[in-house]
């Protein structure tokens, strides 16, 4: 997505080969129509599938979920983060392990707004270490319902998180790739075609 | 806003006279189109006003502020809730008390995305004590941007929010107006005439 890498190269915040800020038009303050146009990409990519809900995590997953909502005309669901769940409470849990923090938290969802008859498309802001999405693949696991692909916005391409989710054979699109930064550069991979054949899981 | 009302009718969950549950269709799962529908409301109700910027606090007042966002064509900012806010960050911040979890904790945003040439449309998913609503309306004062209103989904008139807000000359908007409410029933105010004669503060 030409547009956003061009913002992330004007606006995205470099502070070390590792942290990239775009809190200036994704996650702090938004640009309304840029979170929008994700919905639409997205949709371009996965489209072809029966996506019947979107599943993300609060907080900064909440808008690109909703432009992924509009965009395919179905609800979305997000995950809460606590320090711990409590068993009595009916939901589908995962442990996720934030490397930016240094600590531990537990995702879930209520276990009525997911079920067997679900086919999910799990959005989200940043791909990096893929814990938190590997945590929601976990939750859409428990469920019974069907996986059908991830998407981001932004990847760490040189983080580890689009392997462990391609190795559980779950099909990954982002919108922007980057493959290398540091204060002051930011480079790109090519995006990859369109996925329409190997989507699915 | 009628169809907001028969939602709560149908599937809000009351657990007590106070506590109102919504998140089979605003804030856990989302209505994706009822939410894009509120912003179009506020859009009817604020449209006159030079709006700049909508704020909100995370994590579900997010889909509302991108729904008032798409209907104004303007960014949105979601402050952040944190334990506590470093002086060395550049931030607006306030305390806010949270009456539900019996917690204090600081909202804040980013001192670059606010300033005296924004106008400023506050948007949440609920009005009850206020707490966190006041708690933004500081965060506007402090960085010097005009506060042109605030609009609420639900508002829970029974409880202290309105008044505060008013108190202090601001325009409130609710979608819906529960009066009073017990497990099995909700009585709602007839929505007050739109308040474009006095919005703006």
């Amino acid at each position: 997505m030409k547009v956003l890498e061009e913002r992330i190269r004007k606006e995205g915040l470099i502070l070390s080969d590792t942290v990239l800020k775009v809190d200036s038009f994704l996650n702090h303050q938004v640009d309304t129509g840029l979170a929008l146009q994700t919905g639409r990409e997205f949709k371009e990519v996965f489209g072809h599938l029966p996506v019947t809900k979107i599943l993300t995590v609060e907080a900064s997953g909440i808008q690109f979920a909703m432009a992924a909502g509009i965009a395919f005309s179905v609800p979305f669901i997000y995950a809460k983060k606590k320090k711990a769940v409590t068993l009595s409470e009916d939901v589908y849990s995962a442990p996720v392990h934030s490397f930016t923090r240094g600590e531990d938290y537990q995702i879930s969802i209520s276990q009525k707004y997911l079920g067997p008859e679900d086919k999910v498309l799990i959005v989200d802001d940043f791909l990096a270490t893929g814990a938190a999405l590997v945590g929601l693949a976990d939750i859409v696991e428990q469920s019974g319902a069907q996986l059908l692909g991830v998407g981001c916005v932004i990847e760490k391409s040189f983080q580890e998180g689009r392997s462990l989710l391609e190795k559980r054979g779950i099909a990954v699109h982002a919108l922007a790739r980057i493959s290398s930064m540091a204060p002051g550069e930011v480079h790109f991979i090519a995006n990859e075609e369109l996925i329409k054949e190997s989507a699915g899981c």
